[in-house]
């Protein structure tokens, strides 16, 4: 096996898998060969062979290599065996008759129900996240603050807080100041903001197509018009039309998910993103970047955002722990560029200032690092479980499915054959205790009605195989239904 | 003195003190009076020396007597000698060159600033909040939560706080479900989901004046257009003038404080919120009924409110903990009525839910009745420092200075010289690090002018007094001004 430089950056153990993972990708191994027992591999490294063990468990965790009783380690699986990605478009969709309120009323008619095995909720699972260490940073906050939270917090939000954020901006290179944050009561009140604060009742918005469907009704509820562009699941959203929509039509905002984009998981290239904010600039169109799911790349590097490229205060970044860390919290933030006077007034206007406790003690838990430790964790389980999903669902989906290739984020976007309803599969899928997103409610036109989303946030276990397999089980009942 | 007939409702002291109070009121003991000793007014009632001595020291709280060295306690003020009512309304405004919102950013730029006298901000002060308790409804909600309140919240808010909330309601006569509560992240966001809920942009809305500022800027926000009727200190809005408007123009909602509004103090007669339902009913327009201050009263009973009179489902009535206990807490609540399904949808499209620990934390504390036991000491406390602020007031301000007389709430609504512009005076002030809201903020015309609220929620200090002996000496120079 080849040799590997090992770096301080990682684990040793994760240097060696990832070696081990480049020669499976790139054929050196191929499926079913056998690898060295953990012997060799502890001396071809120059590793403990505990280290050699951990590298070879972190792979099967992945579900690329497996273990044969009394045999040792095989080739299990390849990226490149992945099938084809989804397409960005149904040309012909089967129109429904459920209303896209009523569809996304069904399925998140409670968001805390625990009976059921729950592929719709775009969260990290309970045991991933650190909840001992949290509780903790709550009583540290209530033991230091001089009025134990009870008073109103500044409008701005707790300055510890917005200390944390601009330090959190550096992984993207961002330069901000404490000044130039505003807390919210998570990401969606952050977006809904900066709607108020760049658009009136029947102005355009231009968005990403497929997207989050929170994301049309708050739009909706502001009496926005929406104009969708296709989104690509490799390059983000198509600015050659979002030129001429620019140019033909007088747009008031933008709104797009540039990493990791919820669906279809596409990561814009750092060049379209500087071509984008360059688009915005030329138009004087603010953009809206939602970066919720930034922090979860499976990459090397932490993606750029298009806040990086913009010196005019165009663009308005809004992010959250509640992808990373704890929903419940709904702590988010926004960094408004120019039009943080006017945000700042909203935020006074609606809800006069977020709560106190939950600030104080995100702002600990930030400031002792362990987010950052958290994060970093989180990562390599999600990467983990996004593979591990995609081979489920191969395995047990009818073999013309289409799956997302994220890199980073929470969710698969699956296609399914033209002939599957999507929310019919997701209604039967209920009266089995299984909740997934349906196609549907990802874009404004009901378009995507033979699509599903499906979360990977929970960690895999036999739980989750079931729910894949019921899933791919009625996938293939209705694929073979007359219509 | 006369006999009492104590009931078991409260304690002995305070109805042995009521009953003195009342004589001091129809002058049957007169200021100067000579009261009779504790020995004598404990075996004249039959209670012991130490009730009878809680007795006047009660009434020593309220500024209505004084005990003088080696001589016992004597009658020292009567509630008849209060100054006229404030006018509903100054006929000649002096127009300002500073707009609302700049006021309004200058007087609570910081609303945390710790070396301020805050007359501006209507909450209760720290020392009157049960805050230990409070910390160990937070640690109760931790341990008891399955995911340590990691995760979302119910949209509509924890079932056991709704519970709470249902239950509240009772002491206005309200007969409510649970299913029938939206918890907010306080009651600002209630009344702007309920304004979203039955409005759009260009719609008219009838509000009262002198009103909240808040409300007004919210408005504007949305793009409502306001229409403003008089409201009186003694019975609330001028329903004729209602009836006339909303014969005439098409309104979308009225917006009132039937109890004890803000600035003006006023609490609607049953009478009078009875008419104003029938009103609303026949007009069929929504009424938004912000009810923060109706547990807050000084009298024997609660009010009731409009809700109470509601059979149609056309009131919305909302609330929080933020005026009588917790504000940085943000938990606040909407009863929808009739509009609850569309109020559930703009939470789900704005917040996605509200903050899930403080809401337990707060569902425990009332489960415990804590919450209706320090209503009860805090309704005591604010009464008295009521009376004790209006005292100080009188003694300190120019001659001409008219009052308020609310019977609960944080406010009062103090009338000056016409001479004198509030928002200089405030400015002023400021500088003195005083902090106290002008008249002109509270409405969006612009007038009061010559007005100050000045809130009494901090106890009777010497910086309380310090702060309005400073208040007074800037209206007698701002009096003698030649302009």
């Amino acid at each position: 096996m080849g040799k590997i430089k090992f770096t301080s950056a990682d684990h040793i153990y994760v240097q060696v898998a990832e070696g081990i993972e480049k020669m499976i990708s790139d054929d050196t191994l191929r499926i079913g060969d056998k690898l060295p027992s953990v012997r060799v591999l502890s001396d071809e490294y120059g590793i403990s062979m505990g280290t050699a063990f951990q590298a070879y468990y972190h792979l099967e965790g992945k579900g690329l290599i497996e273990s044969r009783p009394k045999s040792g380690y095989y080739v299990r699986f390849n990226q490149r065996r992945f099938p084809d990605l989804p397409k960005t478009f149904s040309a012909e969709p089967i129109t429904s008759e459920v209303s896209i309120k009523d569809m996304i009323a069904a399925v998140y008619k409670d968001l805390s129900a625990t009976d059921v095995i729950n592929f719709s909720v775009a969260v990290p699972a309970l045991e991933l996240v650190p909840a001992a260490k949290l509780n903790k940073s709550v009583l540290h906050a209530l033991r230091n603050s001089k009025d134990n939270c009870l008073g109103y917090e500044h409008v701005q939000g707790n300055p510890d807080l917005r200390k944390q954020v601009a330090k959190l901006a550096f992984n993207w290179g961002g330069s901000i100041t404490p000044e130039e944050v505003v807390v919210t009561t998570g990401c969606m009140e952050a977006l809904v903001m900066c709607l108020r604060a760049v658009t009136k009742w029947g102005d355009t918005v231009v968005v990403e197509k497929p997207a989050y469907f929170g994301i049309y009704q708050a739009m909706e509820s502001l009496g926005l018009k929406v104009v969708e562009i296709f989104t690509d699941p490799q390059t983000g959203p198509d600015l050659d039309m979002l030129e001429k929509i620019l140019k033909k039509f007088p747009v008031k905002a933008c709104l797009f998910v540039p990493n990791f984009s919820n669906p279809i998981g596409s990561c814009m290239p750092d060049e379209n993103k500087r071509r984008l904010v360059e688009i915005i600039i030329k138009y004087n169109t603010p953009l809206i970047e939602d970066d919720i799911y930034g922090e979860l790349y499976f990459g090397k590097n932490r993606p750029r955002t298009c806040k990086y490229y913009d010196k005019t205060g165009l663009v308005m970044h809004c992010s959250s722990v509640s992808k990373s860390l704890a929903p419940g919290y709904r702590v988010g933030w926004v960094l408004p560029g120019k039009f943080l006077p006017i945000v700042k007034q909203l935020k006074l206007m609606h809800t006069i200032s977020s709560p106190t406790l939950t600030q104080a003690a995100m702002a600990h838990f930030l400031s002792i690092g362990r987010y950052e430790y958290h994060l970093k964790n989180l990562r390599r389980a999600l990467h983990t479980q996004c593979l591990r999903y995609m081979q489920a669902i191969m395995q047990y989906f009818p073999a013309d499915t289409k799956i997302s290739r994220p890199q980073g984020g929470f969710v698969l976007w699956v296609e399914l054959n033209k002939k599957i309803d999507a929310y019919k599969l997701c209604t039967e899928a209920l009266k089995h205790h299984i909740s997934v997103a349906p196609g549907q409610i990802f874009s404004a036109s009901s378009d995507y009605s033979n699509y599903v989303r499906i979360s990977y946030g929970k960690p895999w276990s036999e739980d989750v195989e079931y729910g894949v397999m019921i899933l791919g089980k009625l996938a293939r009942k209705f694929e073979n239904l007359k219509i």
